[in-house]
């Protein structure tokens, strides 16, 4: 049972792997044996549909997120805003590095999950674990409306990431102007009113 | 060739609504032929590449950016920062409404382009018509960097914008979330001095 659970995450693995490499369009049971290097017709007999290999290929995803969450320095409360925008620029430069497979995978994933809200409904429930983590960092560190800005900081890190790999990279993403634009962002996160 | 020019755009629109429809597994040439209603072998005479047909389509969207931003209302400095995040969040409704297949057209040609060189060079080019935007927008505003915080602001707008046609969509979009989370990014976006 062991085993079998440890190729269906090895061939999960390959299927991001795919997708950052070929797309969903280059996305088959075959291309995923090839980059898996199982014997063809592996990924077929794990994942009889296209539906099961995206599914497993999400929970995998899902899986990652919360290792690499495990790793991350804990954040106690209160904050000061600069050790807030330290963290909130590292995850953005792992992503973009070590994470840059699973980020465009998860792209691609969400572009499919358009068409399949079984999919849609997998991928929602695997990015609580960063809305969780960005609401306890905007608690920690006196944010007016956590619950409300922890979305927007996401779409923010989702959408800096999306435009380093695959739009115009034209942030100059030195450590230092992602630390300073997180500064920002925060910064206007916890001023106490709006005028 | 007015109307070799006008099929053409034609072909292209109908290449839009098909990437958003189908994803860019679903972009064939026979595909862009059903949706746009012309004989079968139409989009393979005017476009003979899978390459022509996705750089025709960039292009396209390009055409249909600067046509959409010539109907925005002109903002003139200086500009207070409640004009400037009306001007924001109307752009992002905009862009999941009316703007919604275009929007996902560029996410799947985005995610293309990390494996066609010749398809980001058009891609980023086209974005610069949002970037200068954004800098017009900023420097309005009296920002206190608008050339680093512009590029951060489009990557905001499309992240928001992604989050909501095929992320989570947690965001509470209505109009006046969205309007006081543009104040607390262009609040932060113009303090004078950084810690």
């Amino acid at each position: 049972m062991a085993e079998r659970t440890s190729r269906r995450q090895e061939l999960a693995d390959a299927a991001i792997s795919t997708l950052a490499r070929a797309g969903m369009r280059g996305l088959t049971h075959r291309a995923v044996d090839e980059v898996a290097g199982v014997p063809t017709g592996t990924c077929s007999y794990y994942f009889r549909t296209r539906q099961a290999l995206l599914q497993a290929t999400v929970e995998r995803l899902a899986e990652a997120d919360l290792a690499d969450l495990a790793d991350r320095p804990v954040i106690t409360e209160p904050a000061d805003i600069a050790q807030v925008a330290t963290v909130a620029a590292d995850l953005v430069e792992h992503w973009v590095t070590d994470g840059r497979e699973r980020m465009l995978a998860r792209y691609e994933l969400s572009l499919e999950s358009t068409r399949r809200p079984e999919l849609h409904a997998v991928l929602v429930a695997a990015g609580e674990a960063y809305r969780a983590l960005a609401r306890d960092l905007l608690t920690a560190v006196g944010a007016c409306d956590p619950p409300s800005q922890a979305p927007i900081l996401v779409a923010f890190l989702d959408g800096l990431v999306f435009d380093h790999l695959a739009g115009a990279g034209a942030l100059g993403l030195t450590s230092d102007e992602l630390h300073r634009r997180f500064l920002d962002l925060l910064y206007g996160f916890t001023r106490p009113l709006h005028p």
